[in-house]
């Protein structure tokens, strides 16, 4: 008889999104009065810019006739958008890409969740604490998470980011094989300096362990001294020891267009059974021709135009207004006597809550009296109690709006 | 120290395809003076219809302005897509099928690789051989297929289908808990008639089975009379123990363009670790948040713009050629003195090696002698030994060159 993956049964209740947007639902329809603005996910708010709409159409005319039209197409991405990549976001910050290091896919989402599945069940798992949910619950699902205790997974190492770190994750007690670092983090929206993700990178150098790096939201850094890495490869040596995901979500609106990519070096290696080492991007190539078709046509056509210079230039207006919304919000809070961190180089304002209220109980306040959404830190982990999660996503309207709903709100 | 994947390494070679593009690469080079033609790979090669184009511009202008543009989409699809999907698709067809029960991806490769997540690892697979490769594979990278050992995996149930049984697959003599099922078949071009298919339904009752049912090409069945099923839910009772896939690629030319979906009756539920039966679609669901962001809202519009009247009729005119060219294929063919099977409600052909020649044999003399591509039976498993798969999905006048260089091989 088939018998159910026992792991699911093991995870706790809904996806974090998913029960905000319950609460919200039921909200809603009992006080169908005050429009409820949501600074909660991290979706975008922006069009779509103008070059990646002329790509998009000039693409889809390419489909209509037999000459041009394109069917499966390299399950790696085409060679124009790989290059494209490899050229804006490494080459020209000094760091050496080959385009084959480069794997296209439709989202860092799936990507992020996906990787897991190269690595033995038995290795351990390195989550910082917040955490975007992904990592934690894919590793919980093919089974190396171990327990849920309540408000954490067993067998999973938590590397705490919290105010007294200056959230800067600590080496942990117990040695990782696979270490998730996420900068600009989210949900923190704080960054690792320089000399912090080189000591990361190695520690993963000396204990034999991998990073995956998740720098979707690097085009928000504001840094012009050059202090905090946009890749993981600025990082002498991380190319034998990390894997960094990308992703045109929220730099350029991409998040109903879907398109993102992998970066895997060719000098990435890991132990197989045998011991013999076994490159990392083999595995993925082979992970990804065999469950994956690539992704369409004319989103990486899309993707293309973002490196154009026009493209560059609206993809570079559409962060600027993200983030006058972002140091509008941190001006607003910290008007309001709360302490928050993030905001600066990243569209995510991480804020404590007054007098030590919970973080669930500051989003059900929040909602109730003021029907503005926010993300409960708890959510994203056992050190996100206390702190709730804004978003600089939304519109300059309806930032403006929810930020003198909180003003009335008088803590 | 971080491990590979075990199972990774126990792989047998590359994935089908990539060693078939391989030998034609190097032909390729070796000769260049006779172009090749591939009726190989399942790939379409007519454009879009006109209504799905039209349909992705207006999609792509909704993108453009903030008032009408989408990001994140629901990672189940958008309602108007599922409720298209079951208005026409089921209930068309006498089918009772809600539209909660549609799961919208980016391709039916996708959803058949990675719905095995939802099972555990001790539950036995059967598959139909010759086999579409993925259903093998990702239960293999996930160790639920034993070892290689030369021609097929230690753990696997094979389910011949040669001449011998009318490429109908017998009963087992060992019980699985998974049963993979292709029809019209993918790669023999063969269906399973109404009393065969119900024949298995009543088997996956009377043994807790889950029949996965991949209808990919189920718009190419030419039946009149009602005998061949296009869903397997047509069958009393499959809505209980089957899940269904099915695909835009080839009815409507998405290869490129990436769209397929999963139904997942509310009333197909397998045991827990407790024995407490579960909702499969509550467990895709929560698959699919964590790790999906859904199909881009553009392929969407352009997906529903299938089932519009205009849309209808052209993709009827797309089958309806490729079938053409399946009927040609088929007599040329059969003119040769060669044994063919299926090209009647499937864009597949299914030809008896001459001689007893090896399927790779066969493949590479007609490589070497007409630059024509088909793909060795002998990929698909055992049974594809001696066998080759031609497609109709070339152009009418490749299809026609091909036939006069298949007339010139003289066996």
């Amino acid at each position: 008889m088939i018998r159910s993956n026992e792991h699911y049964a093991g995870l706790p209740g809904a996806y974090l999104f998913a029960t905000v947007a319950a609460r919200v639902r039921a909200h809603r329809e009992q006080h169908p009065a005050l429009p409820v603005i949501s600074l909660g996910i991290g979706d975008v708010t922006r069009p779509l810019p103008p070059a990646v709409i002329t790509a998009l159409h000039t693409a889809v005319d390419e489909m209509a006739s037999a000459a041009s039209f394109k069917g499966y197409g390299p399950e790696q991405g085409y060679d124009f958008l790989r290059e494209a990549i490899a050229a804006h976001d490494y080459r020209a910050r000094g760091v050496q890409m080959d385009a084959s290091d480069i794997f296209v896919s439709d989202g860092s989402k799936c990507d992020v969740a996906n990787i897991q599945e190269l690595f033995s069940l038995s290795c351990r798992v390195a989550v910082t604490d917040p955490v975007y949910p992904v990592y934690v619950d894919s590793n919980a699902m093919a089974g190396r998470a171990g327990r849920w205790t309540g408000d954490r997974w067993s067998d999973l190492i938590y590397l705490p980011c919290t105010e007294a770190n200056d959230f800067v994750p600590d080496f942990p007690a117990a040695v990782p094989d696979i270490i998730y670092l996420c900068y600009p983090n989210n949900p923190t929206g704080t960054v690792l300096h320089r000399d912090a993700l080189a000591a990361w990178v190695d520690y993963a150098r000396r204990h034999g362990a991998l990073i995956i790096y998740d720098a979707a939201y690097e085009a928000f850094i504001r840094d012009t001294e050059g202090d905090v890495p946009h890749s993981i490869f600025e990082i002498p040596g991380a190319e034998e020891v990390a894997v960094e995901c990308r992703s045109f979500s929220k730099t350029a609106g991409f998040t109903g267009l879907r398109c993102a990519f992998t970066t895997i070096p060719a000098a990435v290696t890991i132990p197989g059974p045998d011991g013999a080492r076994i490159r990392l991007q083999d595995m993925w190539k082979r992970r990804q021709s065999t469950k994956y078709n690539g992704c369409p046509y004319i989103v990486q056509r899309a993707a293309e135009a973002v490196y154009s210079p026009e493209g560059q230039e609206q993809v570079r207006a559409t962060i600027a207004a993200y983030m006058a919304n972002a140091a509008r919000i941190r001006s607003g809070i910290e008007g309001m006597g709360l302490a928050c961190y993030g905001g600066i180089h990243a569209p995510y304002i991480w804020v404590r809550t007054p007098d030590g209220m919970g973080s669930w109980e500051f989003f059900d306040l929040l909602l109730s009296r003021t029907s503005l959404v926010c993300t409960p830190g708890a959510g994203f982990g056992p050190s996100g109690e206390g702190y709730v999660r804004f978003t600089a996503f939304g519109s300059e309207a309806d930032t403006t709006e929810a930020l003198e709903r909180l003003q009335e709100l008088r803590l």
